[in-house]
């Protein structure tokens, strides 16, 4: 086996960067020994050159100056983990423009900026690879674009992001509140400072637009996806919820019709409590694909953290060494912006189940007006319980359960539920996701 | 993206084999869009040239002369699905020597001439790409050479054949015994017409050692696993299981200390039902790994079947013809033999913790003298159960948990129980296997 060096540069040494100087310092022999490929760090860029890291790096490598890597021409692969999208854009585009292959972690900048960036890849005869953008240590996007790439893919369900998953764990376990499962979250570093970007979906679009455009072969925009949070979920309609059977997930939904129509969705969802994606608690990830050859697959890992997401990052600097990378990337074709939007689903046109509760005055008629309301719009009540709790203005909440209908029928439905002077406040409403388990 | 047409040869047009020939001509325009390549079927070599499949080959495409496909230059890869371990290996050969790639499902001939294929196709400028000899639809194979290439694997845990997990699963489910759980594959299509290979573990180890070899990265032989089969369970010892808490499953184990000792079996293991392998049933395969920077990556799928397993070989034959397996086929580093036999751990050195059933005679003072057995030999109990159902001869069951203890001790106190006058007939011995399930 021919042995070969390879040098790369990293720039950001946050968590992840450290990860991946960790497993190239600690761990180059294994590497090397398995795979021929001897990765040797020339530099790691970083503004902040102080900070203590939990890696010990050569003498003279860190260093705050992006030139260093830029300008070196011995370094063929730059490794962006900076994250955001307005540097971690300047510095992929002067790798690129440098000569180098891009490896990176970067969600938020391939959702947005991705196109744009894989073309000018390919006019520069470079690649970028990003396995590690999506649910970090499982190999999902190379499962979409190589393992699965004789099937057709119908649909994709993703729990894809580990935070919102903790907390909405947190929640069912152990009956905390969303604010007391956040705040623990915190504790354990399963949640950003900010965690907005995470509790609102926004992360979980991120992932979902790059797989998407992977397994629907589409350039697929963050404007495709439809996006709820996890923000508002009170742990009484987890509780509820659980009653009747299903169980809460913050799921990234990839669909695509035999019309070749896409739905491309995040938000809550209740899915029944013996699905395989019910059993995925705390931080780990996991997605259901299923497609025309293999049925369902699903994978199963962690999300994030320092080492699951740099031994996607390393895996992904292999690649790129080995040439496999160019070889897959200069072959991936994404179907362009102005075939992708006539086909996206507008979401009113979504047929699905749902959970609803609203907060009843306890007095005679009231079942006659909510449901009279219902039946006005053709929604079709499956179940529904009346529980004894009681709420602010000795209200009762009422749950229901609908059999599928279209999404602008239930919020035509909810609004119309709002104007009852029997009804406190807003209904809530919690899409009920049916997965379509595969079975002998 | 630069469009390439790349000729094929099919040898073997059973059942994955007539799953290729649908892909490449029933899916051929949506692989090509998806990656440039147009797959063309030149030639399919079986003896049976009059069999009706459900596909429809293109004139004079079908043949029995293997030649048509050897010596047609312009044919790239060989796809090899004959199956079996002879006729199938010079067909192999043949290919290798004839300047063609190979892409295969055939497990039993990897495990067992695997190592000596590599080397001559090494020696030739060639791959072997066998993506689909492994579980199926799961991609399995490139997750442990490539995904997982940053890691050190500690231990994978496999059901990988699908036969004996649907047996398995019908018994546990439905309380059918061995013999009716099979005729039931049988009539599935879930097992063969001979099944041996598959309920005696030889299919599940074959598996193992082409796994094995790639996680460790050492030469293994089908001679390293130790192999017991599942022909011998009965349904009362799944019932008694179950009532402690575990589940019967075929298991594939491959482990490594951090001496770098490799322990590699394949045998009916109790796993707890709240366990994530626990939950796959029915045909499913699944396999975890545990990695050192990953922690714990699950990947489950269909094991087998005409189109998942066609989904696999044409994954590998794009694969192929993008040059990438070439890449990883020519650096994958195997230590050879000489270094693997030294770090295979003797069974008898496996520390493990059992479940034991003895018939006992009802009478007075029998505790005393098959728990002095268990003593003698060192083997703590962790729990019994005497049931009282009646078994021959007025014998009653009687179920020991034991603590973790040397195979050695083991088998030396079933020998010494089985000599004691007051128990009938050979105890019965299943494995428990604690599978360290990564939590937050």
């Amino acid at each position: 086996m021919a042995k070969r060096t390879v040098r790369v540069g990293l720039a950001g040494f946050g968590t992840v960067g450290t990860g991946v100087a960790r497993l190239i310092i600690e761990d180059g022999d294994s590497i090397e020994a398995k795979t021929g490929i001897r990765l040797e760090l020339a530099c790691v860029v970083d503004t902040d050159t102080k900070s203590e890291r939990p890696v010990k790096l050569p003498q003279g490598v860190l260093t705050g100056d992006l030139n260093r890597l830029l300008d070196d021409d011995s370094i063929r692969i730059g490794i962006e983990l900076i994250g955001g999208t307005d540097v971690a854009k300047q510095v992929q585009l002067k790798m690129l423009a440098s000569g180098k292959d891009v490896v990176t972690a970067n969600k938020a900048l391939l959702a947005e900026h991705g196109n744009e960036l894989y073309r000018l890849a390919r006019e520069n005869g470079r690649c970028i690879a990003f396995e590690a953008s999506c649910a970090g240590a499982i190999p999902i996007v190379s499962a979409v674009r190589s393992a699965l790439t004789a099937n057709t893919i119908y649909s994709m369900y993703g729990i894809v992001n580990g935070t919102c998953n903790y907390i909405l764990s947190s929640m069912t376990r152990r009956n905390l509140s969303f604010a007391d499962a956040l705040a623990e979250a915190h504790k354990k570093g399963y949640a950003e400072a900010d965690p907005t970007l995470d509790i609102s979906g926004g992360d979980s679009a991120h992932k979902l637009a790059i797989l998407a455009s992977m397994a629907f072969a589409h350039e697929i925009a963050l404007e495709d996806i439809f996006v709820e949070g996890i923000e508002g979920i009170s742990i009484d309609d987890i509780r509820y919820g659980s009653e009747m059977g299903y169980c809460l997930k913050l799921l990234a939904i990839g669909q695509r019709n035999k019309q070749g129509r896409i739905s491309l969705r995040v938000h809550p969802s209740f899915i029944a409590n013996d699905c395989s994606l019910a059993r995925v608690t705390g931080p780990f990830n996991a997605v259901s694909i299923f497609g025309s050859a293999v049925g369902q697959v699903m994978f199963y890992g962690r999300g994030a953290g320092m080492m699951p997401t740099a031994s996607a990052v390393v895996a992904d600097i292999i690649d790129v060494a080995l040439g496999n990378s160019a070889n897959t990337f200069s072959h991936v074709n994404l179907r362009p912006r102005a075939q992708t939007v006539p086909l996206i689903e507008k979401m009113d046109n979504l047929v699905s189940r749902s959970y609803i509760r609203i907060m009843c005055k306890d007095r005679p008629g009231v079942v006659a007006r909510w449901s009279k309301v219902l039946a006005d719009h053709e929604v079709s009540i499956s179940g529904a319980i009346q529980h004894e709790d009681t709420g602010p203005d000795n209200t009762v909440p009422v749950v229901i359960a609908t059999h599928p209908v279209r999404e602008e029928n239930i919020s035509a439905a909810l609004d119309g539920m709002e104007k009852l002077d029997v009804i406190r406040g807003k209904p809530i409403c919690i899409r009920i996701v049916d997965i379509p388990e595969d079975k002998d």
